[in-house]
């Protein structure tokens, strides 16, 4: 908060980053005197703290001033929770909750319809059962393979999530992993090996997708507790067509979402 | 390279990492006199390059000393595939390749027999069948909780990995799950609902641990294709014994490693 021209309180945002190492500097950092505190020896590992000079230790700031409420809530640091939701949970507290709000996914529709997006498909498959659309994520500008992110969006409008999953699918999704990898290493040159293929639980809207991403890139939603690697499903619904109807799975969720609301209130 | 005593040459692998902000250090960071470059100015948005001094930029440094060829070979950048190895997988490839290594874990043996670290114990369960002991990882520096990080060793010599468990290993997995929580809320004030509890598979050593992260925290190592949720791998041993003699399991090999190799000549 910052005393503005007329007395009045305003408020900036300040975002401090440490930046990556550059690689040229680093025999620099390793030659110039500092100082250097032991922490710890084991064996043939040990580990020091290292105070290095001021040009060694850029930090980038970035400022927002004058900052109105909604950058303050966008850049506050929102606590988040793991859930461990078994099928009734799901059923008593999660599937109420998400038909009782009306996310749009009309832009889904429009994707799948060729009204919007239609120059950017990667690869289709038409079958209206068993077939889906494979588009670039929006995250991702195109320009390097290091951060490629794709979508697959299944035709069916039925799927919600990975929760209605059951072996009847299993064609769709055989046909999502295997033609999708087909299409990437046709289009873009990535092996299968080197793509990340998985759906997220929760998702963040509820038509069934799939995420493709690059093995190298440490895309957000791609840790344990969100991601689960298509393959695994597959081999899951094969063990065991009702598998995700019996199976708790965790998620996260931040502390201001309505649905962790509901859970606390149901113990 | 290190010269060693007698001539020959040593090899040393040394680390730098920058750690996380320490929260009550930020107000110092904005008030000491330190150098300020203006980079970009847009409307409301500006950003800045700041030279902090040395007692406000500590990175943590990680030596291993003397360094065998593995060592090296383990930090070296590398590109990355995915193997997804059936049961037969890994009795026929896997399992040979880690018996024909001698990885040493004397560092291990070294925490359970109180031999090292012992100061730095957080929790024990000594029983020898159903124990462990839980320690902060290498990675942290337990200078704040942002980047919390550590890891439970079970005082079973046993079992290698994931691939081992079954369920005869419900009972030491549910204290490590209970009483890990359980200590690290004591300890820390993070309740388990904010720690993410996981296990690699391939491990990086093959004696049975289980890493305790912060959920807030990215943390190497935690992505879908790595880690495995501990939650999840009891609940799949109490619906199925045998789960992991039998499901395919998909993980990351760099490109150098011998076992990308002997999957690639099997196919």
């Amino acid at each position: 908060q910052v005393t503005g021209p007329s007395g009045e309180v305003m408020n900036a945002v300040v975002l401090l980053e440490k930046t990556p190492f550059q690689e040229e500097k680093i025999s620099e950092l390793l030659k110039k005197h500092m100082k250097l505190e032991l922490q710890m020896r084991n064996d043939i590992y040990s580990t020091y703290h290292l105070y290095p000079p001021p040009e060694l230790s850029e930090l980038k700031a970035t400022v927002v001033y004058p900052a109105t409420e909604k950058h303050l809530q966008k850049y506050l640091r929102q606590e988040v929770h793991l859930v461990r939701e078994t099928w009734e949970d799901y059923r008593n507290i999660t599937l109420p909750f998400i038909q009782s709000q009306s996310f749009s996914i009309q832009w889904v529709y429009n994707i799948l319809e060729k009204k919007a997006e239609a120059d950017r498909i990667i690869h289709e498959n038409p079958d209206p059962c068993n077939g889906f659309v494979l588009v670039p994520d929006f995250k991702w500008n195109q320009n390097q393979l290091d951060d490629l992110y794709l979508i697959a969006l299944v035709h069916r409008r039925d799927i919600k999530s990975l929760r209605d999953l059951t072996a009847e699918h299993l064609p769709l999704l055989r046909n999502v992993l295997q033609e999708g990898k087909e299409a990437v290493v046709k289009r873009f040159g990535v092996p299968g090996s080197q793509l990340r293929i998985y759906l997220h639980y929760q998702p963040s809207y509820y038509h069934l997708h799939v995420h493709f991403t690059a093995l190298s890139y440490d895309a957000p939603g791609s840790s344990v507790e969100r991601a689960h690697l298509l393959a695994d499903v597959i081999d899951n619904l094969a063990m065991d067509a009702a598998y995700y109807q019996k199976r708790a799975l965790t998620f996260p969720l931040r502390a201001d979402e309505p649905l962790l609301k509901r859970f606390q209130e149901a113990g």
